[in-house]
């Protein structure tokens, strides 16, 4: 429990050298290009002003860097987090308001706090409530509403609400009035992003680049096309032609200042801040255990949560938008060579010089370029194969993913999200209820034992072997009595019955209790139930139970010793004795 | 798929024998005796009046008889479905109006029809859902929810609302407003129904009375009390002394009519009919099964649902009160010697006989008769040192158990049993989200291999042999990650990693994807992943996806295949040159 553990800054800042500082400088200014373009798009993904992205560069980044265990995680506005921000502001306020963005900062403070608390009772695993098929649908399905509420802004048409299908209809009906201009920096700043994505790279390894250069000047394409839009925009007078810019925006740092402390707009927003802080959290630790995994690094979840909880605390006292690790940002952070969280600090120096600089330029960048940005960077999230490919391996896990992208596209996120997990949680218990078991035989001459249906083994009609492949809990404990009473109608000459155990980790107090009904039942019947391989930490359990001493039969070591044990005429004798 | 498998009674009537007759009507006539005072008294819990309680017992019983498949379960009113269907109907109309019978009508044919429903689609596992704990801690608040709703009958005094703490304080409030006469009544027959439940049947057997005759009269003891209170209050006049009474009971068959199908008022009692249709089940089955054990019998759960169901459909459309399996009454049944489903058929005949008979001098039963009836039989309901001893056994299970105990009381029968629910799903994730697993080493010169740190065993510095102990499911894939990466960080050395999957049943496809992302990251590390002892139907699914070929290592039928493989200098050659 040293400071280090909660402060890890305090861990690797003695010891940070020279060489490393040159690594992390260049990897902020590479992410400092990148960055600049996805601040002000995601703000306006979620709804809110240009310079609130680049205020959620500031603090949070910082913040990260203090508490922050990966080396590589680069917090920051992020896409998904954004639309799901929209999505729960949406029935508040009117986007860009003064009441939505203080419900906003109200929602960001909201789940970092949560997240603070879930990293400080150690609940990490919460998080693991969303299974990866579900995560998945939802982030596809997340892609696609963030593609279609960035066409209108490419297109410089209306927008229009509703569900997905209804906005597809009035964008397909509003066609007719688009924006030629607008359309024109739009759609050309998308082909110029596909075609970086597609060829810069290899173009630039055949100019004699070194790859991982390519692969850099490929990922920060976004800048020159703000730059060029932006400078076009100027030069052309583009605004007084009717195409949408972002306008004036302030220029200076943002000032601290409390959220709202209204309780009834708490309330309101807890159960979105709390899907939010664990979507936000799944995504950024599976990114920073990737890229920690590639050094042989490790970071910690608990403290993770701790320190993305601080950013999200820190975007929503800084004026900021929504935070999270972001996925594409955090490769670049790691590719370019980011050797500590120092190297987000200086990302953060980076946007503090841009804000402080560039706010009066800006004011000429066309939204059409930004809706193009996001609308390249969130084809990425969108894997529909995906859907197939689960399928083909598990029809259970296939219908979860496809029913939260089906329902988070059709009923919005929230619901989309939680059917989803309802989903997973209720699959899994009805695959475990019904427990693969096999009635065993012992292999002619050895000590091994296998199912009767599979193999020639050898039997006794007054003694069975089922061996049970699962743990005994709520969920198919009702299951494992119907089983074990049919075997027990079908073999009217049974006296012995063993369960072999090796497969059982736990027997929860609903298997038990069916353990005792079992023995009971059978002993009804004239059969005595016996265990065999009960494993050390079940046997602990059960040893302190009544359920011993009212066993009919034995616990055997092994499934060899109770054969030994019961099988023949004579080891049977005492109970065809008590049936008399 | 033959008739009988759906009307179980074309199985067994043709073979219908005349001593099976001879105990089917000696039961049935046994059961009858016991079921007349329940009948009413259970109605009157229901808040309905009390001919609904002796039509609960005609149609219904005659249709189970048909399509059960338990010979001595016996249907008919029940207290906690009472209960249930006194809290569901309480926010919706006044007890006793018309309005109420109609929904009640209503919550039976709809709890029945969701019965069929999940016979017909096969959804008895959804009844696993309701673990031992939480069925426990539900019936137990039921039955002392129940007895402090009988309070005021018993004593006579007015009945206040509200929640356990507030009818309690209410009650002890207004005991100097108790009726002396009620009260004498009400508390003399709850005195003498403990008297015969404590000492009749060791009294009756005695003086010379086979055992199971005078178990059977202790059980038949409510009939005499109604007997002796209605002659008492005839005689006395008790009715015009304030002592309320039964009062006019209609005479005659109820005649059939569909309940109201009008749409809101089915939504709004949905989600009441989806738990009074589980609870039901459960219970029901759960006494079925015990009892058919002790014969060698089977029944068959997804029929007991279309029977049970249909039961209460029938309930729906001739104005009875909600039915459901009785326990005390099964138990009977099986005693007195119900051999087949017509002991039912001969109850409900017994039934029509009162019914057309005795509802005139029924008027004058003290509803404290009842009240006492009710208290002495929920009695056996409530198990509170069930609490201690489950939490002694584990703690989630206790807590759970302790939670819809409490919920229960405090917020009502819904919350109380979702909460129970939720409450145990959540804590069997959380109970297997970080599963039990070990490295292992070898022990010397044989072909076992034991963890580590409890035996003396070989390891190898190159290799890590890593134990699994449970299912992989989304709930601890991302364990399993943290797992197996902290083992590669903790052995700079490692080479070669191998998963040891005995104990593995499941890999859903959230396992699948960390599987990927572990051989990944171990790769990226210079650390070869390898799998043993994978299960068939687990290996099947796995052949089948692009992981085998994406593996580094290989898959070993068992861990010693994979330790002669790996362990030793010239078996890691291949990988150290890769690194190099």
């Amino acid at each position: 429990m040293t400071p280090s553990r909660w402060i890890p800054l305090l861990g690797w800042l003695p010891g940070y050298r020279r060489d490393t500082l040159a690594r992390d400088l260049l990897a902020a200014l590479i992410v400092t290009l990148m960055l600049v373009p996805q601040s002000l798009a995601y703000a306006q993904l979620a709804g809110l002003p240009p310079e609130m992205g680049l205020y959620a560069s500031l603090l949070p980044l910082l913040l990260y860097a203090v508490f922050g265990t990966s080396p590589s995680l680069a917090v920051g506005p992020v896409a998904v987090i954004s639309l799901m921000t929209a999505s729960a502001l949406g029935g508040i306020a009117a986007p860009g308001s003064a009441e939505y963005v203080g419900a906003s900062l109200v929602l960001a403070a909201l789940s970092g706090a949560l997240l603070v608390a879930m990293g400080l009772l150690r609940l990490g695993f919460l998080a693991n409530f969303l299974s990866h098929p579900v995560i998945s649908g939802f982030v596809s399905a997340s892609g696609l509403l963030i593609a279609v509420s960035q066409l209108p802004h490419l297109l410089g048409i209306e927008a229009a609400g509703g569900n997905m299908l209804e906005r597809g209809v009035a964008l397909v009906g509003s066609l007719g009035e688009l924006h030629p201009a607008t359309a024109a920096i739009g759609l050309g700043t998308w082909g110029y992003l596909l075609w970086c994505r597609r060829y810069l790279r290899g173009g630039l390894g055949r100019l004699g680049l070194p790859a991982m250069v390519a692969e850099l000047a490929a990922k920060a394409a976004p800048i020159s096309a703000v730059i060029v839009s932006g400078l076009l925009a100027w030069r052309l007078g583009l605004g007084e032609h009717g195409v949408a810019l972002i306008g004036e925006v302030p220029g200076g740092l943002p000032s601290p200042a409390l959220p709202s402390l209204e309780p009834g707009l708490w309330s309101s927003l807890a159960s979105a801040a709390a899907l939010i802080s664990l979507v936000g959290f799944v995504e950024s630790v599976s990114v920073a255990q990737t890229l920690a995994a590639k050094r042989r690094q490790r970071i910690d979840p608990n403290q993770e949560l701790i320190a993305l909880g601080l950013a999200s605390v820190g975007t929503g006292v800084s004026g900021g938008a929504p935070v999270s690790g972001g996925f594409s940002r955090s490769v670049v952070n790691f590719e370019a060579g980011a050797a500590t969280p120092l190297a987000g600090a200086f990302t953060a120096l980076g946007i503090a010089m841009a804000t402080l600089t560039l706010t009066a330029p800006l004011a000429f960048l066309p939204t059409a370029t930004l809706a193009a940005t996001i609308i390249v960077a969130v084809g990425g999230l969108i894997d529909l194969p995906a859907i197939r490919r689960t399928w083909a391996y598990s029809r259970a896990d296939g219908a979860a993913m496809l029913a939260t992208l089906v329902l988070t596209l059709a009923q919005g996120l929230e619901s989309g999200i939680l059917a989803g997990v309802a989903l997973s949680v209720g699959l899994h218990l009805y695959r475990t209820s019904r427990p693969h078991s096999a009635v065993v035989g012992r292999v002619p001459g050895s000590e091994h034992f296998r199912n009767v249906r599979r193999h020639e083994v050898e039997t006794d009609e007054r003694l069975a072997i089922l061996r049970i492949d699962e743990s005994l809990y709520f969920a198919n404990a009702r299951y494992l009595e119907d089983t074990v009473m049919a075997l027990a109608a079908r073999q009217p000459g049974l006296e012995h019955l063993v369960l072999a155990c090796q497969a059982v980790n736990i027997v929860d107090a609903s298997a038990l209790e069916s353990l005792e009904a079992i023995n009971r039942r059978l002993k009804d019947a004239g059969v005595a139930l016996h265990l065999a391989e009960v494993k050390g930490p079940v046997m602990d359990r059960l040893a302190a139970t009544d359920f011993c001493q009212a066993l009919e039969g034995r616990i055997f070591l092994s499934t060899f010793d109770a054969w030994q044990a019961l099988h023949g005429a004579e080891a049977c004798r005492p109970v065809a004795e008590r049936q008399a």
